[in-house]
Order: C-alpha cells, then sequence, then structure tokens
C-alpha cells in the first residue's frame, strides 16, 4: 500500500486522497499548474511518507521544449516560487548542490544545472572591483555520487557547508514519478529539503535544514518511473475492475533488482533543456536585480 | 497477437510457437546459451513477421561486464557467428555501419561501435606500404538518423555503398526487445540485413542484400523494451490467470505515443562495455589473420 | 616564401601586399570588420595560393563570447554575408556538411555547426503539411575524418550530393590562420568552396562547384596556428630586426611532425559558442522568411 | 631567466645546471627514462622555483598510445614510483584528488584519472562482506575549478580531507613544460604534493603536507607548453647564435594575456590513453595485493 515509489508530494497526495495534517491549493498560471502541498504536522508527515514542509509543483506538457516565450515563463514562475521558499531575501551567500551521476542521462539533471548556474562568490571575494555590484554570491559543487566517489554525498555537502558557511543551500535532483505523464514535465519545489533514499539513483542521504544546518531548497524534475511502479498501477487497477487477485509480487522483484525504469527515449536531448529551465529559474531567484539576458552575458 | 514489438527473431519464435518453415536449434558455448533460428521460407517469414534468413542469438546474463576473461570468450564466440554467416571470406572490403542516434544513450550502440572496429581501407589503398599484408580493407560509416540529418538513413547507406562498392555490409543497430531480461544480454546476428521499422528509433529503412546489392549482415543488442509491451504482457498473463478481460488498448497507445521505453538506470556504463564487445567481435571475423591485441594495437 | 599555412585569403593577402588580379575592399558594421578580398584571375589565384572567388572575414575581437546582443548582430552579418554568395536564392534543398572530427576539440567546428542547423527536408518530403509553408529544404552531413572512417571526406560527400541533388552546398571548417589575434575572432565566408589540404587537420579533399556540380560555399572559423607558423614569423621578424641569418629549418619540420598547434586554453567552450553563431548565420541565410527565435524554436 | 613556465622539476634543473642542494640521477628501465630530481634544502628549493622534495619523471616517447603491452610495463613501473614515496604502506584509506576542469580538454586529466581509479571505501564501511579483504579503502574526489564552482579548488579540498581523515593523499594534475617533446610522454611523481599557481589553468591553491595534514603525493602529465615559453626558448637560442638582442618581451604578453598554449592536434585520443595509465599506475600502487586484471574486474 505504502510502496508507491514516487518523490512527488502530489503523488503521495493524490494516492492518499483527503488527510488531515495535508493542505492543498491548485491553480493555473500561463500554461501551467501549480499546485502547492503543504505538509503541516507529524500526523499529515507520516501519512504522506514525507517530510514536513511546503511543496510547490509547476507542470506544463511542453516543460523540456525550447521556444523562447514558454520558458521564459516558466521560468520566471519557477523563479518566483523558489524565491517565496526563501523569502526573498537578497544577501549572503548561496550554494547550489547538483546531486547525482553525470555520465548517467536520467541522473544527470543536477549535475547539468549547477554547469549553467552564474556563479559568483569568487570574484565578489578575491576581485569585487570587477563584478557588478547587484550580483548576490553564488557557489556550485556536484558532489557526484557514492558509487563513483566512495563517499556519502551527505559527508562530502556537509563538509563543503561547514567550510563555505552559505546562508543558503539549493539542492537541484532527478526524481521518480508515479505517473509517466509527470516524466520532464513537472517540477517540484520544496523547503523540506532531500529525503535520504530519494531520487533516480535512490541513493541520497538527507540534506535538511536539521542536516546541514542552513535553510535547503530542493527543486527536482521527474526524470523515470521505476518499472515496478508502472506495472503495479496497472496490474492493481486491473485487478480492481475484474474482481480478480493475483499475486503480482515475484515480477516485480525482479525490475527492483535489475534497477529497471521507464523513460522517454529521447530524453538525452530533454534533459539538456529542462536542465537550462531549471537553471534559468534559480538564476531568477537569486539574483532578482538582474535581467536574464545580464544573467546569461555574465555566465560566459 | 501480431502486435508484439521484438527485433530477435529468437523472440518471435518463442511467441508463435513451432511454426513450419522455421527451424530452432539451441546449445550453449561457455556460459553463454546459443540459438539459431532460421526463417526458411515465405510461410515462416510471414508467421515470424520477420525475411527469411539464419537470426543467431548470444545469451550471457553478464555480458556487459569488463572482466576481462569473459568478453574475450564472449568475443570470440560473435567472431565466430559473424564470420559463419559470410563465409569466412577474408578478402574483399567490408563497410561497417553504425545506425542510431549517438547522442541518444539507448541508440547509440551503433556509431559507437564504429568508433571501435579498426579501419584500414585509406591505409590500404593510399599507404600500402604502411600496413601489415594481413589486414583486411575496412571502412565504417555513421549515417546519423533522419530526424537529425533531414535524409533518411537508406538513402545515405546505398549511395555511400554504391560509390565504396564494399564486398560485404555489417550493420550495427540497437533494439527492442520484448523481455527485459534481454536488455543489454543478447547479442544477435543474422544474414537477413535490417528491417523497416526495427530498432530503438523504429525508423529504419530496410538495408539488405536486396536494396544494397551486396550481402548484408546485421549486429544488433537490444537496449529497450517498449513500456507498452511490457505493460501488455504482464496484462495478457493477468487475464489469463484471472479470466478476466479488460481493454488495455488505450493506456498502451497512450505509452506508444510518448515512445516510453524500459531500461536499466545503469545504461550509459552498459552500452560502452557491449559497444566494446561488439567491436571486438566483428574486429576478430573480419581480421581472421590478426590476434585481439594486433587489433588493439593498430587501432591506436 | 609560400610556406605560410594560412587558410585565410585575407592573411595570404596581407603577407603578399598589392598583387594584380586580387582586390581587397575592408568596412566596419557595428563593432566587426568586413574584409573581402576578390581573386579575379589565376595570376591572382597563383600569387595568393588560393583559387579564384570571393573571400570574406568577418573579425571580431569577442566573438565567441556569450552576450545575446553581441551574436545577434554578429549572425545577422553573417547571414547577408552567405545569402550574398548564392545571390539570396530562396527555393531549392541545401545541404549543410559539416567537416572535421567531433571528438578533436580544435577540429569540430563543422560537426557541432550542423548539430544545430534547422533540419527540414524530411518533413518536406514525408509530411509537408506538417511544417510551414516559408521553411526552406534543408539537410546535414558529418562525413567525418578519413582516419576514422577509412574513407576520404570527398567521396563520401561527392556520393551524398549525388544522391540527394542539393541545389547548394554550404561546408563548415575549422581553419588554420597565421596570427593567434585571429583564433575563434574571425569568419571566412567563400564561394571557392574547401581547397584541398586546407583545415585543421590538413586532411580534406576538394569540395567547389567542379568537385561536385552545385554551388559550394564554405565557412571556416580559424581555430588554431601551427606552432611552426608562429615560429617562422617570429623568428623572420626577429632576423630581419638583427640582420642575422639562422636555419630554422630543423626546429620547424619537428613542430610540424608532431602535429603541434597553438590555441587557447579556453577552447571547448569557445568552440560551443562559435559553432552557435555560425549555425545561426548559416540559418538566417537559408531561412530569410523565418525569425531567429522561429528558428530555435522549430530545431527542437 | 626565471620566467620558465615549467612544472617539471627536471626541466628546472635542466635550465639551471649543476645547484647546490639538488641532486639528480637517470637511469632506464625498459624503454623508459626514469629522472631523480632531490631537492635537498632551501637553497635548493630557491634556485629550483620548486619546494624540497623528491620528484621522479617517468619519460617515454609513445606514453599515450595504446598497445598493451608498452602500458603494462609503464604502468608498473608508475606505480612503484608512487609506492616508494609512501613507502609501499598498504593500509589506511587513500584519497585520489582529481585537479583540473573536465569539459577543457587541456586540463581534463585529473577528473579522468579519478574515473577510473579503483573507489572502494564506501562498500568497504558500509558492507565488508562484499569485498575482497585485499582491497584497501580508496575514495576519489573532482572538486572542479574555481572558474566553474565559485570557491578554491584548496578550500574544497581541506574540507573533505578534514571530514574524511584519509592516510594518504593523491593529487592528479595536468601540467605545463618547457619542451614541447615532453608533451603526453612524461609523467612527474613528486612528494612535494601541488606548489600555488602550477598547473595548465594556472589556478592552483597549495596542496601540500603543510596545508592538508596528510602525506601529498602529486602525478602530473605534461599537456601544454606555454606559447610566450616557446617563443622565449626559440628566441633565446636565436639571439645566442647570431649576437643580437631584441627586445621580446610585448610579443609575449600578448600571448600571455590570451592563455595561448601548445597542443598537439591530436589531444583528445592521446588523453584518455594517458588518464588510464596513470589510474592504472595509481592502482597498482594503493592495491599491491591486486593484479591489474582483478583491479579491472571490480572497477565495472
Amino acid at each position: 500500500m505504502s510502496q508507491i515509489r514516487t518523490d512527488l508530494a502530489m503523488e503521495s497526495r493524490e494516492a492518499a486522497g483527503e488527510i488531515p495534517g495535508v493542505e492543498m491549493k491548485q491553480m493555473t498560471m500561463g500554461g501551467a499548474t501549480v499546485t502547492r502541498v503543504t505538509v503541516l504536522n507529524q500526523e499529515g508527515a507520516q501519512a504522506m511518507g514525507k517530510p514536513m514542509g511546503v511543496y510547490i509543483t509547476i507542470e506544463q506538457s511542453n516543460l523540456y521544449e525550447k521556444e523562447a516565450q514558454v520558458t521564459d515563463e516558466l521560468a520566471a514562475c519557477l523563479s518566483r516560487e523558489i524565491a517565496t521558499l526563501f523569502h526573498r531575501e537578497k544577501t549572503g551567500t548561496a550554494l547550489v548542490v547538483g546531486l547525482g551521476n553525470r555520465d548517467l542521462t536520467p541522473d544527470s539533471l543536477g549535475p547539468r544545472v549547477t554547469e549553467e548556474v552564474l556563479v559568483s562568490r569568487h570574484i565578489l571575494s578575491q576581485m569585487p572591483d570587477m563584478i557588478d555590484e547587484r550580483v548576490r554570491s553564488v557557489c556550485v559543487l556536484s558532489p557526484g555520487v557514492m558509487g563513483s566517489t566512495g563517499m556519502e554525498t551527505g559527508e562530502v555537502v556537509s563538509a563543503v557547508v561547514q567550510r563555505i558557511q552559505p546562508d543558503l543551500v539549493i539542492v537541484v535532483d532527478a526524481l521518480a514519478a508515479r505517473s509517466t505523464g509527470r516524466i520532464l514535465t513537472t517540477v517540484q519545489v520544496t523547503d523540506a529539503g532531500v529525503a535520504p533514499g530519494s531520487g533516480v539513483g535512490n541513493h541520497r542521504g538527507a540534506l535538511t535544514r536539521e542536516t546541514l544546518g542552513v535553510p535547503v531548497i530542493a527543486v527536482g524534475v521527474p526524470m523515470v518511473v521505476h518499472a515496478s511502479t508502472i506495472l503495479r498501477d496497472s496490474m492493481e487497477k486491473l485487478m480492481e475492475k475484474s474482481g480478480a487477485k493475483f499475486d503480482i509480487s515475484v515480477l516485480l522483484r525482479d525490475m527492483d533488482g535489475a534497477n529497471l525504469v521507464v523513460t522517454p527515449v529521447m530524453i538525452d536531448e530533454a534533459v539538456r533543456n529542462v536542465a537550462s529551465l531549471v537553471a534559468d529559474g534559480i538564476n531568477g531567484a537569486l539574483q532578482p536585480d538582474l535581467t536574464r539576458e545580464e544573467i546569461h552575458a555574465m555566465r560566459i
């Protein structure tokens, strides 16, 4: 019952129905649907399987397409939602952490985003005269994944946070969803940080205000649905309709063991475009006094 | 019934059962299972949905792993099966064509293999004294995919074949299978060439002895299972067990429309290793008078 | 004397001084310097070491930087100069050929550009209703390099040209210059096609109206200066000033043998930006009825 | 005089001649020349412009070629020299740090090497039963470069060292040499760590036993010669021979400003091969109880 594998709070809420301690609001902005799920207390957190906090999803079917106007609006919407979660605080250093494996396409969102974030901390600290005074101090980290580095992601991130002492951490990660319709069409933004065991690689430690000591905002995009999830969902519907019972656990176990995922064939191109969108959203939130053109020009 | 989407003749045969005009033999060699399906006549071809010819599959669960000894044996086995299909002819120019999209991981097998094939035609024709006389003339082509080039793959390949006049064409392609257990664990070798509409991208024209005018051997490895195939198979089993009926066509249509595939999360690394294995197999078949070490050293 | 290794007609003209049969005009447009060298007859061609034709160079020191406004103007300027060379002919199929080795950074300009050209020929021929009627038919080819394919570039290109029958061929190539100041700051456009032995890899056959049978426009950007060129130039200056003589041929031969080039450390990023600029220029020239935004949106 | 830009102690010694406080020994092993320069005291360090320590260079003209036997011997030689510097200590955790920019070919050696080092620390600490007891604990870090991350490399490395508490740090870096003949043909191993301002990107802080608190071994391979270095050397020779004087500082300043380097055209392939060689050398030094085949098999 609780084995639904999704990193989207919105899907947990849909699956669970009305829950005490959980609020949900929905609205449309331009072509996008914005859903805000608030997990108010421990009761809600338990029912949802997600820590307390605000979870915002922005859905738009053509999220990963490159048409200039669409992504401008979406990026602006994303910037607003991210900025809300850190109360539009304009000063202090932000550290953007890109989780995941750069060489594994469905897990590469985080590292790709960090490559497009406007980085300024080193110039502000070493050559402050060389940079526009409106620029906020930002640095980025791609800690890699445990299987490649031999270190837990949490070890690396918390060591760097302790040294750098940022005022805000933004963590970007590829997510697993429950519905194939949400792959590469939805962005989730939350102030609850990153929960252990989430993400495509399923290998993150917790990165939260509690573990890092500073506000942590997580931005994620579903890249895959676990093959077992899609099968379970379809078969449960089928059994419900037919009234029959069938033990599907063996089949599902095989699929989990092989770590099989459902993903669009064209994921490589889509992840590039979505990474640019997420980077634009983060840049806009962190640098509210710069225009998008100024940010692109500085990022050379 | 006939909507099974698989490029493996062996899976078509399994699905169809005993068919007149189709022979199947199986044996084990080392850790590998070698299956030889022969489609003898048009009746068999119709029943199988595959053109007449010999289809050999080599299956080994750890195909994509890198342990030296395993891949040496497998590569040698693959070389033997490929060489059988062109009757161990040792002279004449061979053109190795890598189908697929280099920038789309599950479709990148072909182009990756061509990067590792020993290329010699230009040296033999321009500086014959610079090269060992045991080396056979080989050239390679990665024609790209129609969506990227604006030209049908068949147009490009046949134009080059007409100009170069090779004595043999070997086409490498990523395949779709029916069973997730065959993803990256099976190699299919056939003298039937490449059928239209096969491959991961589902966009090939026919590349056969008929269309190209020279013998065409196709080497393929399943990289994905279409999400609709896996659902159809699972649900059919479920309906069979439960005796219930349910219209699953709508759900399947959605999945096909989005071109969703099931694939292992670690596909990027696996495709690199399998590409090396296939290249070793082709190099061994085309250069029977050279050792594997000599081929690697010449390929610098 | 004639050992100057440059692919830029403008540098040949500078080195040779006033030559009968060669005209040169210069003007500035925005921040760019546009130089037009016309080789009028065989006498001029001999003196220049370049075939007859019009050679236009566009120089701007920050060519490879990404600031939006700069590149918009430059791309528009490039589009105009390319379009002039094919007399603004708006119909017929264009084939854009990207010469060079995708995996060798200083030689990767051509293949990178083809990835960003708007490709339409397949849609216009197979699903004409799916595409805006203002779109011109364009296809692209990255033939690879002889060392990787075993085939001469000219063999592959002319085979495809013969099959596809385009009305215009645009060839993109990385060039060698004489002055380091021109690396990644200059674009050359010419209706003389590509001469044998030019390019970074020094391995092209001739691709011209004579060899291909259709108008051929070449677009090139200097990526390197041969180390021997830079040494020769510096030492000749030095010997001239000092009045001394010294045999520098041995040293130069070593450098040529090792194929050493001078290149900026940051070439990887610069080549990406310049490839986008060149693609924008070509797209603008080929699709005069579409805006830049429309082209980007269609290229998804 | 002291403006020679080389990261090779051996070249500093060659340029300076006999120096008190500096010892140099040379021998040949197989096809390789091994030179050991020991900077014994501060006087020697001053004269060399290099900190005290042992600097070993292994030179072999075909270092970057892939022929199996050659690289086996070279890797074994490299393993021995590295192991000598940490006194063949077989226990404790080693951290291998890959300096440089993965996306900038001549600066990408470090990150590429870390991808091929056998990583075991996470398995030894979390699932010790899953791994051969002969395996030593190793983890790796690619901290990126300041221009991309906004953090000094030293900040990131020392933060992680403090957290992980390794017993040994091995730092891998791309170097600048003085002679083009040493590009990609020489490996330098030293117990002096990495000096500030060295490397291709010229942007490292000091990574030494003093700054990190544990033994630091640096392994480096020359990837480039600064264009100004090659010009200065050639011109000085020329002036010497001719007896003339000439002010070359302006020319050199231009070249330095543009960060121009001399590099082989085929650097992309060579850096891949050399990265594999260096990784083999490090793996052999850190895992003396495993064969090379075992290491490759475990690294899957």
